[in-house]
């Protein structure tokens, strides 16, 4: 049994796509009990620490890992409990639950199903060593502020953009006047975009700012036709009024362009190109390897990484670039995205083209708690961009989850616990002011804060960036729409 | 072990793509010995009998007999020898071949794999029945005759276009004043075309002339691409060679468009649109089934049957069809195209389109007889439309498989054998008169004729057709190529 199930709206900000999920194996638990299941998961975890102790091959340590998580997930959905070493399972009878659901612990993250069961949400640092890439530490952080000569964004200073492949590399060359441009995007799936939704863009928008370089924003709406319930006419509907909220993120229309894959693709002399030559470097193994597709899958669904592959090299838009294949690409991305960008990073040498650069962020976490799914159809799941103040109070009110104590009197002598409150990891996005930040952190922690104070808090700064938001989007016209996406020449000199 | 080759070059004239050939089973014939492998053949085969004789599910007799042909491809490898029922393998050493090779017999002949043992060729007979299409009869000889007003084109005349699908519904609506156009195409897989490459070219020509209606012409050089080791470029460069071939054929520019993929795909806002529809309604598993795919193949290949399909809906062509979605389409081509317009005519009404029409023509033989492989790499294998008076002269007098006897005596006592004789099989399809033909069987038949003579005879018809092919594609410019090959409207209202 392949268990593949389709995100229906992941529990993160995914700029584009809703990945499909899976277990990456073929078999499913089949009939085993739990005690056999919980046998062979502890054999497997001696296997997997002994071949970590021997330093044996990398891809002989990833197999034995897939297998031990994949044993996790049958194991959890034979008992609807976390697989625990030492502790055998117990009778309470199984829950089923509706997708896969991988437990959190010494590599316990499934890349593809970035769930977690800790509230404080996804253990970063060891992701950064599943996947591959670096950390952005303070050394990197520093730099960009060195090489700018602008102070770093608070997603960079709080680690909300905490990993990257190959920053370094574009700083050197950046350095030294070699240009790069940025690329990012967006599975318009509806119209409603919520906070989380903007992380990607308003960190775009300050690497445009602080860079001065091209960026192009892609629209899937193919990929929503193809994985979604949806018309083609609803997709790219959604993806021209998505593109009405990236752009009252205030980027400039000289340097910025956005594009549908459904026109864009009808438009240019180059994307198909590179895309094609995408797809003649990648198998269905390796997309079944990494997206965890099966062969009921459609061919659209197989062949579409290659789409969101083919913006990653600068040839893709020869109006821009004036058909330089040479122009490093720079993504800044959740970091549930870099299973495409990994499958471009291998196969981009093979084409003649240069490696994109990655810039990964950490997910925007749900309302209920870092550890609960965001979803399109439960409102009070997230705040959206068009909610009222009102909405937004109340929202926070009811559901931001807290991290304080059950009474005034316990909160005050205990103090509360900045690391699960919603409401505090929303200010670490939001809240500009670091020292105000911090002293909020300090008083919260202390007891000094209570819940309904923080909440207040994060209201007054939700409110008025949603409305100036929103005031914003009013401006935005059809036509500036329409400027926005018409492949043309920026205003750089390629 | 899954067997699967790409056709090399078919030694038929293949107008779009080499198909990926495959045994369409998971399994080879692993550790069987030649016997055990026998007595499965002669097992499956009873089977086979017995589901037909009680008239079974069609299913379950497709399945047994998708069984019995792999079988017998596992019993060719092992043995080199064909199964022949009741003889068991004898002891000479199996012989390597490179492609899995499929014996012709009752239901031998795979779609996916065209070759036969017969030197009369494949027995369409036999394949109408398989592919479920229809003969085309005297009656819709006469039909098309009636309704167009015109004597029908030879190629009808004598069954080369053999088979069809649908072709009395489109007579129906043009009789009802319902308009339809024609789609055909080529893969160009390098400048060199011979003269069976132009069989639906010519045919299309004389459709469209009698019928009046507008022409599509797809030029996959992504496809080529995707199968070939060859580059973009190369690809694309192919694809405007092969275009000047094609209107040397002498299509009307107001009426006709030939477009590359890898152009069109970046002009027009309505190609990729059907493409991503196609491609959402098909899945791996359907791919795999009709085309023989594997894990291993690029996802280029698996998705490029939808980029086959798109064109057979006048939406793909806005700009002739003025977005019309109800202009059915007729597809003229040779039989192994077929797989790629029942997976199109599967999809069409699920995305709401008409299906697509098809005529279906025989195979072109190669010089050196019906059961060999043309061979790009063989100049000899055939003629090419580059070739001078001379190396036509040369090649049919030598390499022409003769049904001739061994001596003069004896074929003046004993007469040729017309049905095995390539030259007699090129002149059914280039030689216009009836009565001359026919004369020519009688005479070759009956001893009259001399294998020299009946040679002299298709040189003579060759030589002016040829050369008058070279003095055409020498007037085409790139001016007119450029003409053919921009998007816009053609001579019809829509």
């Amino acid at each position: 049994m392949t268990v593949a199930t389709i995100l229906p709206v992941s529990q993160f900000a995914l700029p584009w796509t809703a990945l499909t999920m899976t277990d990456c194996q073929e078999e499913g638990p089949g009939n085993a009990t739990p005690m056999e299941v919980f046998e062979k998961l502890t054999a497997q975890g001696d296997k997997v620490r002994a071949l970590k102790t021997e330093k044996a091959d990398k891809a002989d340590i990833d197999a034995a890992v897939q297998l031990l998580l994949k044993l996790k997930v049958d194991y959890k959905t034979l008992t609807g409990q976390d697989y625990k070493a030492g502790c055998p399972p117990s009778n309470s009878t199984p829950t089923q639950d509706n997708g896969p659901s991988v437990t959190e612990g010494e590599d316990m993250v499934d890349p593809w199903n970035v769930s977690t069961s800790s509230a404080k949400g996804v253990d970063y640092d060891k992701l950064i060593v599943r996947f591959g890439s670096s950390k952005i530490d303070q050394e990197l952080v520093d730099r960009i502020e060195r090489v700018t000569g602008q102070k770093p964004h608070q997603f960079l200073r709080r680690g909300i953009f905490f990993s990257h492949r190959d920053m370094h590399q574009i700083l050197d060359a950046y350095e030294n006047k070699k240009s790069f441009y940025l690329y990012t995007g967006r599975g318009p799936s509806s119209e409603a975009m919520h906070v989380g939704h903007l992380i990607p863009f308003i960190f775009t928008k300050w690497l445009q700012d602080v860079f001065d370089i091209p960026l192009v924003i892609q629209l899937t709406d193919d990929e929503k036709y193809l994985w979604k319930d949806l018309s083609l006419e609803e997709c790219h509907r959604y993806a021209v009024e998505n593109a009405k909220d990236i752009i009252a993120c205030g980027f400039d229309v000289n340097k910025t362009f956005i594009f549908s894959d459904l026109d864009y693709m009808g438009m240019s002399p180059g994307f198909y190109r590179n895309v094609v030559k995408v797809q003649k470097h990648v198998t269905f193994n390796q997309v079944k390897g990494i997206f965890g597709f099966t062969d009921s899958d459609c061919i659209g669904k197989i062949s579409f990484p290659a789409i969101q592959a083919a913006p990653s090299f600068s040839t893709s838009f020869p109006q821009i670039f004036n058909g330089r294949k040479d122009v490093q690409c720079l993504i800044p991305c959740a970091i549930d995205q870099d299973p495409y960008f990994r499958m471009t990073r291998d196969v981009a040498p093979r084409i003649g083209y240069p490696k994109p650069a990655l810039l990964h962020s950490t997910f925007f976490p749900a309302l209920q708690g870092a550890q609960t799914k965001m979803s399109a159809s439960d409102p009070n799941s997230s705040i959206f961009l068009t909610d009222t103040a009102k909405q937004i109070k109340n929202k926070i009110n009811k559901h931001a989850f807290s991290g304080g104590k059950d009474t005034i009197e316990e909160h005050r002598k205990y103090g509360g616990n900045a690391e699960v409150d919603v409401s505090f990891m929303y200010l670490t996005f939001f809240l500009e002011d670091d020292e105000q930040l911090e002293k909020i952190r300090k008083d919260y922690t202390s007891g000094a804060l209570l819940t309904g104070e923080l909440k207040k808090c994060l209201i007054e700064t939700l409110q008025p960036m949603i409305m100036a938001h929103q005031e914003r989007r009013k401006q935005v016209t059809e036509e500036t729409v329409q400027q926005f996406m018409t492949p043309r020449r920026l205003d750089f000199n390629y």
